[in-house]
């Protein structure tokens, strides 16, 4: 699959404009960022270095002008091919300075010493620093402010551009053709693990960049868990097998997962299937601007429950994707997520129809000005079958 | 490759029989641990669901008895098949009480209200919690204290039993083998992202659980970088590719590299080869116990600045590896850290042998009574050449 790599320099410019209206309104001098979905959404910065704890990355967005970056010296060739200009870095690792001298120099250089900084506090994020050296930072900075970023990243991640959603759909249109052809890489007598390294070299083949998350498995009569990795097990005649998977391309996931039976399903299971179809078929529906989370919740809820069974442990069903897993918002009974245009997510109905036994059905979809686009090619009506 | 999964319970009371003397000794009634590698050191839990960072997660090990598990109701069916009892779990995602209150409630149950708390805060640890979950937390339990775990994860992890380093020579062993049969996956005129894939696929198909880690690329004459993801340009005769790569089984990386030709190598670039190689070996020699980090730094840079060469600026010459891609310790000039046996570490020299020119080797050991064992397959002493 051939898409586009990277983004141009006004997809950067526009997220930076936003991102500086929003501080402006928000009395914050500088965003602080440290993780590798936000460094990446300000900078276009791609490595799968980050996967070493060892080095803070950090990107600096001021109030005025472009993002500064103060990164570990190994990092400067790859983000010097960023629209970025202003790189510092130092020689890492340093544990008696591990970047922090730079970083709060860089501070005063952008806002002076009573900097109002704005770190991403709330859900679903994290600092990824020391608790020790953020205390030493603090420090460092006595008459900084250090706040939460007002939910800005939150708000401009959420919605994405049409080059973001691009990505995401070539990701859902390659997996969903993995999936159809099944017969490629699954046959009954497979191991868990043979069929999720035969899922895996078929994703590849059809020019994938990683499948960095693949979860599920399979059991008689159903599956209980959904997020184990494989194991030794051979599936048999009367299992029902689930594959979710989040697959790459250029640094967006698809999220979505299906079902399949290992010869004829039980009735209970084919009905459990038509179930969450249906529910499906009910979010597709009710995913149009204007609708909050809670009501796309309660459409899909309202299809589970007719059918008289209990709601999965998982929580949820449905949340935002985009360059990570999974994203704001959550599709849950309390979600008051208003959706908009631009929003990329996943509609996740899952049902446990007998004790221990569940059924999830997932797809990807963009929210689009008249209601609900599909990035994934629509699962079958009925349960496919395997034999 | 067939391996033993899992561990026996044998190998968590140990682990944390040495935790709970350190805890005593350093005056801690509780650690809580939140990331993935921590959990899962004192659990078992093993899951790719970590990717999502909706969820947070809490393990408390606690001065006497077993660790605690505190998590979201999605993960306590693969959480109950650990050696784990004692599961306490919330209906998740819920912004209002994201498991805080749970998690305070079972604090006071094992350590009281006055309940010292470690947490690891040291260099290559974060904590896994938004910021303003970590500032509710605190305010939930105004009585106990939090502090950092006085080193007692880091200590604990950094030296491996033989049942881990087991699982991590098999990894070393099944790439070693990959990247010994190069002519299967890699040809001139294919593109990096093609031999990226390709390397890929073969590791899974010599049984790989993950290739959750590669980079690298090529260059005329030399790389550059090798942090990056791969680009859409040809190896072409007269480039030096360099793949580096973190390949996983049953949840343990190896962490090595190779180099090869394209074509017949210049002369500057098979000198180079052969500086790292001569640099590794000393590394084997220097890497017994009772030498430090920065003994065993020296052995190596000797050998790299013997050669007139600049050093890259990785900042360090090899690290720690085993449940993350890069762990404690850092081989670098001022780390003090000693070896002992059990550690299983990489050894990665690397020059800058012209300018944007670099040359990085890269194998796996572990730390034994009588010296350095290799976890690899030793690279060729001269660069292998690609026709």
């Amino acid at each position: 699959m051939t898409i586009s790599r990277g983004f141009p320099a006004a997809e950067f410019e526009a997220r930076l404009e936003n991102a500086q209206r929003r501080m402006a309104a928000a009395g914050l001098d500088l965003l602080l960022l440290t993780t590798e979905p936000d460094v990446r959404y300000f900078s276009g910065f791609l490595t799968q270095f980050w996967q070493s704890p060892t080095r803070p990355w950090f990107l600096l967005v001021p109030a005025k002008g472009k993002p500064v970056a103060v990164i570990p010296g190994i990092g400067a060739p790859a983000m010097a091919r960023t629209w970025i200009e202003d790189i510092r870095t130092w020689s890492s690792p340093n544990p008696e300075d591990e970047g922090l001298s730079l970083l709060a120099e860089t501070v005063r250089e952008l806002a002076g010493e009573t900097a109002r900084i704005g770190l991403p506090s709330g859900p679903e994020t994290h600092l990824r620093l020391p608790l020790a050296e953020y205390d030493r930072l603090r420090a460092m900075l006595p008459d900084a402010t250090f706040r939460d970023d007002a939910g800005i990243v939150r708000a401009l991640r959420i919605v994405k551009s049409e080059a973001e959603i691009a990505k995401i759909a070539a990701a859902c249109d390659l997996v969903s053709g993995v999936f159809e052809d099944w017969f490629g890489w699954l046959a009954p007598g497979m191991s868990e693990q043979e069929i999720f390294r035969r899922f895996k070299i078929a994703c590849l083949e059809a020019g994938a960049d990683d499948v960095s998350y693949l979860v599920g498995g399979a059991g008689s009569g159903g599956y209980g868990d959904i997020i184990s990795p494989p194991s030794e097990r051979k599936v048999r005649d009367g299992d029902v097998l689930i594959l979710d998977t989040g697959t790459l391309l250029d640094g967006y996931f698809c999220d979505f997962d299906r079902n399949y039976a290992i010869g004829a399903p039980s009735e209970a299971v084919a009905a459990a299937y038509r179930t969450v179809y249906a529910a499906t078929e009910a979010g597709l529906a009710a995913a149009r601007p204007g609708a909050t989370c809670a009501d796309l919740f309660r459409a899909m809820a309202d299809v589970l429950s007719s059918d008289g069974a209990a709601a999965g442990n998982v929580g949820r069903i449905g949340h935002g994707l985009g360059t990570v897993l999974t994203e704001w918002p959550s599709i849950t009974a309390d979600d008051k997520t208003e959706l908009v245009p631009g929003m990329v997510m996943t509609l996740e109905p899952g049902l446990e129809y007998a004790p221990g036994k569940m059924m999830v059905h997932e797809e990807n979809i963009v929210i689009r000005a008249d209601g609900a686009e599909l990035l994934t090619r629509r699962a079958p009506g009925e349960i496919p079958v395997v034999r």
